[in-house]
């Protein structure tokens, strides 16, 4: 089946080697990494084990930096339900990014975005979304000194009318091919993408000179940023430079965690009774028997519990000795879906936690006009 | 040769009658001047010339004024270039309206769609002018406790997160079939009519329950509040009702007066030696020369000189003997241009007096986020 990859749909069995050629974008390899390692004294383990996969001008970005100039961060949310575990992989990996750079983050809450693309969504659902995904952010330990999180229709003053200057820079033929957007397709879609692209140049504008931006996004959001880097040296702005992730797999078998499907996605604020119930049931990599377990061995690869291992256990050893383990029959699913419950469990009783705390923090995070 | 009457064009002889069917509008009869004198205590001048001469749902907005449902106004300009005097007429009426009806008024400026749709102006162009017409605005004697004027690049946290609700319910093919959209327009220019439409409901947002609505606007403005009337009822809100000019000519031989030909327009800002020059070059009715004149007598239907004279002389004896006059061969367009440039030179030295004294008011005006 050929898989689909667009900001509102990802679908089927994702093939990074064919998105990297379709989307034109870069592959992590090892130079990149070492570029990593030199500027933040060490590797993330999402970039080890490539689940940032693929990049934009990061070499570009790296000789600035080299030079003394610095680049800000931008990233962003669309608040279309509460927080999953799924969502807060790349937000963890930004914060990353900015402790080991002293990056300015600008976080980007795409509330008119899922309004104007959720039909069921009123703006009011999705301002509530929004509200409670930024205690996840928040609770995650960004600089409180270095970090700017805005909701689009909060901070419209600063945002529209510098959209509008992307907007009249792209026609309707570009954004139909890029996005598709079809005839019953409403105006406020079509115009979106303009939105989204201003904190690529917000910094820049605020400073009065060019800043370069480092975008770290989840490579469904490529649409939008092919567009955006079209734009921006129109309008005397270096294109921003990008870093994107795979999908982080649901519970089921295949398609990426989401909130639409709520027995695939483990919620921040999930008990941990409801972790275990969903983790016992998740899609996993092992044979049907534990007779052919032994003999053949799980596959890592495809098992939804390995996934979430490698993600949230940040010990490098442990994650190659259960997979070797794994892969030899020695382990057994129930097993690791144990670990993984007591990992998750462990996880968000500390997230809860910083999430409570970060209530009484939200007004010093959010900029408005 | 077929006239053309959209928002961003204005071409050919324009046939009203024709309009007011294809537009789906109500000619301005004598139940609905009636109407105007029961409540306003007066008919305009330019109600009784039928300058403004179709409506929708008037009966409507009277019923509820009889019931203490009062209407607010709103109007727009579109600042593509300095005030000219064609640009006041609807000010004028809007001005009169506000006074006897004591009705509170939403004044627009869409700076963002004269950037978004003026290839060659940049936002502060549009700003330029924006500022400048206000000026010109304020000079007409709005009441500042009554009047709010505000760009949309200055106002759009309020006006956005309204704008998206309306964008919503736009699909592309209704903006395509409306505006005339093609695949070269650009995506703000497709998202503007959202704007255009909030402040038809803005008051009722800000009360928490519909007021009326009533729009003065050149018929030419239509197409928005087509789309407007249509998406309002779904969003809970009542259509406005609205009220449409004719065009007003320029000095030269067909069209509207435009900013874009200097020479046909008489801008606030020209000295008394210009705005001679520019009407006695102006096309008259007249005919070639003077003994046939005095045969045939003149035509006021299609004299820009007699249009302006009937916009700016308020006296209606005046005007229906200057009118009798002039077909009777009486009066030679000399003689008209003359007291023209008497009637308009006196208008601009107290309107050009106005717009100094306006230049300390601006601020009293505004609203901002």
């Amino acid at each position: 089946m050929r898989f689909v990859v667009t900001p509102w749909e990802v679908k089927g069995e994702v093939d990074y080697e064919r998105l990297i050629k379709e989307f034109g974008v870069e592959k992590i390899d090892d130079k990149i990494l070492k570029l990593f390692k030199k500027y933040a004294g060490e590797l993330h383990p999402y970039l080890k084990r490539r689940l940032f996969f693929s990049h934009r001008d990061l070499d570009w970005l790296f000789r600035e930096y080299e030079k003394g100039n610095k680049f800000y961060l931008y990233t962003g949310r669309g608040p279309s339900s509460y927080t999953h575990i799924g969502h807060l992989v790349p937000w963890i990996f930004t914060k990353w990014l900015q402790e080991k750079f002293k990056a300015k983050l600008l976080f980007q809450i795409t509330d008119d975005e899922k309004f104007l693309f959720k039909r069921e969504l009123s703006l009011e659902d999705v301002k509530k979304f929004a509200y409670d995904n930024i205690l996840d952010i928040i609770a995650l330990g960004f600089d409180r000194k270095r970090t700017e999180i805005f909701l689009n229709t909060e901070y419209s003053k600063t945002l529209y009318p510098l959209a509008i200057k992307v907007a009249k820079k792209i026609t309707f033929s570009t954004a139909k091919a890029v996005f598709g957007f079809k005839n019953d397709s409403n105006i406020g879609e079509i115009f979106f993408t303009s939105m989204q692209s201003v904190p690529a140049f917000l910094e820049s504008v605020r400073a009065g000179k060019n800043i370069p931006c480092l975008i770290p996004y989840a490579i469904d959001q490529d649409a939008h940023f092919r567009v955006c880097r079209d734009v921006l040296p129109k309008l005397g702005y270096y294109k921003p430079a990008s870093i994107h992730s795979k999908f982080i797999p649901g519970l089921g078998k295949g398609g990426k965690m989401s909130a639409s499907e709520p027995d695939t996605a483990i919620f921040v604020t999930d008990a941990p009774i409801e972790v275990e119930r969903k983790i016992l049931k998740a899609f996993t990599g092992g044979r049907d028997t534990l007779k052919e377990q032994k003999r053949l061995g799980g596959k890592p690869k495809i098992c939804t519990v390995f996934a979430y291992y490698s993600l949230f256990e940040t010990d490098d050893k442990k994650v190659q000795e259960l997979e070797k383990k794994c892969k030899c029959g020695e382990i057994f699913c129930k097993e690791c879906k144990r670990i993984l419950i007591d990992i998750i469990n462990k996880f968000l009783k500390k997230h809860q936690e910083k999430r409570e705390k970060a209530k009484s923090k939200v007004e010093k995070f959010i900029v408005k006009d």
